[in-house]
């Protein structure tokens, strides 16, 4: 395929795009297969010649989409929301043209330049401190990691550094893996289970610590555990907080835990994955009172900001902290500029390569605006919280947790039993989907507000699918 | 913007992207820019209510594209070549659209699904041992990385539970700091920095060990290198082989190294990040004698498959030693059909997230077919001797190393500095763009065939600038 047959089967791509996700509304959100289905619609082997443009696209419906979640269905409310958005859409174009490697400033600047730019848009969107932006003095500054996965890895591996290295400047004798028996990372029992991931890569023990009633990390109790940890001789090192749990969206306490943090010598970081994007709304800002203390923060733009996977947006206080973990310079990476002014994200990042990700950010902020994106978080916030009336008005259920943002967890009153029961029934029917979770031994259900077009009438009609199979529920005698 | 306004800003942005890559020979492969360039270009905050589509678009040319380096353009002969093509762009636009998180099979079964079939016709495609492939029976299969550098370290670290499982069983009072201190890697001296940074993160010693007069590493020095480490003690577990060096695109000795890998237990991951892609040539696939005794494999479609960046192709002998690395599996992730014959990808890497990377790569494998994908290899390598041959015509020249694939490496005879002028000049004068390398002390020029649209006349086009600059190089003194 050459440039003239790309100007005519891109503006037939434009044209699917355009009515897949305007028809959205009319594909189950959920897909109808079973594992295994889609080797029997395909050859087992690559064609030797080239087939035509013609018989890919009509394998999009026949082969593709029979086995896709439709994530930006308005009945799709799992997990939490991934973005989507018609200008993302056209900076991730542009990026793929241009196509370029950006792992150094040389090897594509604008790349580079772009992002450290848009980091700071977004860094004054949410307020962040100013020791996170790299356009005051000082060493902080922000990159975009793929997903918050690797920005808490990132996160745990640089405090392992530095702490690994204190600790060897101190007792030149020491092994690594003598300091490595030692090291303490915490975490709350409600964060995500990347967290716990990250301390096995990173070989250290972590303390996935009890919350409040609320599902929050309070100080009082990460201030024992690193208690314990030192009188057994160990070495408390870094905490990874929540703003914004994954099963509940509960909010751990980081005003109480950064100062503690700062005491001990503990690199807080701070994932609000989700609830990050809401804080650029004034209102919802003060979830992230205390981030001040922290070493490191992460919020995913791919989540609720209408940016498309992958991105997620993270800062460091201390960006040498963060390079010192990482930094590895050939000769073939080397260039005349190199560590003047413009950062080389190659040593902020697990991967070498890099795309040119800021620009659909770029493409995303300047189209829709601060005002368009909060519009879009405060609408997605009053959805659910009108989803979490329709659940209260009805005494079968119980709301767990609070709503705070867009995501209501619910329940039938009573066994968990019941609820495992409902939440198969709703998702075997098919016409909405989401997923459990479990907190305390509680077994809930969560809905979450995510497709960008998601509107009241299709939170009325979800809570419409769920009476109505709780409804049928309940002529079931027990016990059957 | 919605779905009325999309149509029309696709389409006009599927035609710049096609004058774009129609007339990238007319831009300088290296940017005239310096670092801090953009921002004076852009505000210095996120405006606050929308822009229109025809400002953000004239801000390609005013702001982006000053400062891009222009991997496409057939005047880019840096680095390694990075993938690009249509219909993977194509493939890339659906996946956007699309905008699954593909981290188990439930989240869409359609990315699970095509990237077990597509990574099995990749692996046929380049006849890997049937051990490696999800299609037959035994443990092995294939997933899509976003880098080879992410897919050495998801094979270092799966080598690492594996041998800490092993020693603990055999050694239950051990700590793992301690087995972490006796663990030893081996990579050669000419492999990519990334294998190092592996070892950093994996917390693990990594000895680079010297490659022959070729560049390659031997079995004898292996062998060596073990049976000291064992003397003294130490444990031996993980050897990364590279396939197509980065700095001289050399090879080691797979086929020696195996069977030592295996006598030791020691896990062989084979890097073939850049050369895997020719080995859908008969012609080449000797380069991969002996992959048949490494435990894991990877190439990048991103390099030389015309697939956009990011899109490594990794193979595993043993899928549950790389899941057993690094499962987490909390309430919200789990589903009904978990661990039923297709795989949860999120167990096999190091993000949660995926986004539906297989789609571009079988656009790519459709539209071109095989016999596509290996005409573009050949006239590559073509390419690469021509060159090599201008060069071994001039005197004043040498080849380093040898010329197998599409990489080309000389210098001036005579002092480094000498050429470490040229190479300045070269990219000073900014018509063509390569990047300089050293090996044992020697430092020399890269060149390498880079663009989709490279052909002769560019070639003799480099070689001519090439010349050019040399003349007038000899014409100053020396001494100044």
């Amino acid at each position: 395929m050459e440039a003239d047959e790309f100007r005519q089967r891109g503006r037939e791509m434009v044209d699917y795009i355009a009515d897949y996700l305007e028809n959205i509304n009319q594909r189950r959100p959920f897909p109808e297969v079973s594992p295994g289905y889609l080797k029997h619609l395909i050859p087992d082997e690559a064609p030797s010649s080239g087939e035509s443009w013609d018989s890919v696209k009509a394998d999009i419906e026949r082969v593709i989409m029979p086995g896709v979640t439709h994530w930006h269905s308005p009945h799709f409310h799992a997990y939490y929301p991934t973005g989507n958005s018609y200008p993302a859409i056209l900076g991730d174009m542009l990026s793929d043209a241009i196509g370029c490697i950006g792992f150094s400033w040389a090897s594509s600047p604008a790349c580079t330049e772009l992002e450290v730019s848009v980091m700071d848009w977004l860094g004054k969107m949410l307020q962040l401190p100013k020791e996170f932006l790299f356009s005051e003095e000082g060493k902080g500054g922000g990159i975009i990691q793929g997903t918050a996965s690797e920005a808490t890895l990132v996160a745990l591996l640089s405090a392992r550094t530095t702490i690994i290295n204190k600790q060897r400047a101190e007792n030149p004798n020491m092994t690594q893996g003598q300091i490595i028996d030692k090291l303490v990372a915490y975490t709350s029992e409600q964060s995500h289970s990347s967290v716990e991931r990250a301390a096995l890569i990173g070989m250290v023990t972590i303390r996935t610590l009890p919350t409040d009633d609320k599902g929050s990390l309070v100080g009082d109790t990460l201030q024992a555990a690193i208690s314990t940890d030192i009188e057994k001789g160990l070495i408390p090192f870094f905490l990874c907080a929540t703003v914004g749990t994954t099963s509940l969206c509960s909010f751990d306490k980081i005003s109480e835990l950064g100062p503690i943090c700062n005491k001990y010598g503990v690199w807080m970081h701070v994932d609000a994955a989700y609830a990050g994007s809401a804080c650029i709304c004034p209102e919802f800002r003060y979830l992230l009172d205390g981030v001040e203390h922290s070493m490191s923060f992460n919020f995913n733009p791919h989540k609720w900001l209408m940016v498309n996977f992958d991105c997620s947006a993270m800062w460091v206080k201390d960006r040498t902290l963060v390079s010192g973990a990482f930094e590895m310079d050939p000769l073939y990476l080397k260039h005349e500029h190199q560590g003047q002014i413009m950062p080389d994200y190659r040593h902020w990042q697990i991967p070498l390569g890099r795309r040119f990700r800021s620009l659909k950010v770029w493409f995303v902020l300047r189209m829709f605006g601060i005002s368009g994106l909060q519009q879009q978080i405060r609408k997605d916030v009053l959805l659910a919280k009108q989803f979490g009336q329709l659940v209260a008005d009805d005494s079968r259920f119980e709301i767990v947790g609070e709503v705070t943002l867009g995501l209501v967890c619910f329940r039938l009153k009573g066994p968990n039993s019941a609820n495992e029961t409902l939440n198969k029934k709703i998702n075997d029917d098919r016409r909405i989907h989401l997923v459990p979770s479990k907190v305390k031994d509680t077994y809930f259900l969560r809905f979450a507000v995510c497709a960008r077009g998601t509107q009241m009438s299709d939170v009325t009609f979800a809570w419409s699918v769920i009476r109505e199979i709780t409804d049928k529920m309940a002529l079931i005698p027990t016990g059957q």
